[in-house]
């Protein structure tokens, strides 16, 4: 197991329709091949700032499962529109916990 | 409940003695008034870069029950002299999941 870490954020104006836009899109990922489980994250200080973490089998089936899949483009038309600059995501691997 | 995630990146040749650190570490924060618990992580693609997710009640518990308190110190004296750079420690609220 590793997990996805994406830090995203919301254009200024939008981070009320882009929190909706996760919680619709929640769904969509659910149903990619090597998905384990994720917990969604709006900042408390910078409500701007989302943080997604998400739980893969592997990096092949987020990077190739998922984002050349069928379903990417579906997960993201939930939120895609709402995204200022380039968001920052990465694997980890898990240490210690839970 | 809310979430604490900090982003702390290892100085140089030091990402293996920062993980033996947290690792130590977290049975010291495990102690501290309204943690509900942690998942430390390490970056696949950055191994200097750690991610540290940790369930507290409230913003106070952690800035000042356990930032302010006792247990802070011997918390960071596990990892502290590998630190590079300033740490990103910000909070969130849990918008979807698990």
């Amino acid at each position: 197991m590793i997990v996805e870490i994406a830090i995203i954020r919301a254009k200024p104006g939008q981070a009320d329709a882009m929190r909706q836009g996760f919680q619709a899109a929640r769904a969509v990922i659910a149903q990619a091949k090597g998905y384990r489980g994720s917990v969604f994250h709006q900042g408390i200080e910078d409500p701007q700032r989302f943080l997604l973490r998400i739980e893969w089998d592997s990096v092949e089936d987020h990077m190739q499962g998922f984002r050349e899949g069928p379903l990417f483009a579906q997960w993201r038309g939930h939120f895609g529109q709402y995204i200022d600059g380039a968001p920052d995501v990465s694997h980890f691997e898990v240490i210690a916990g839970p």
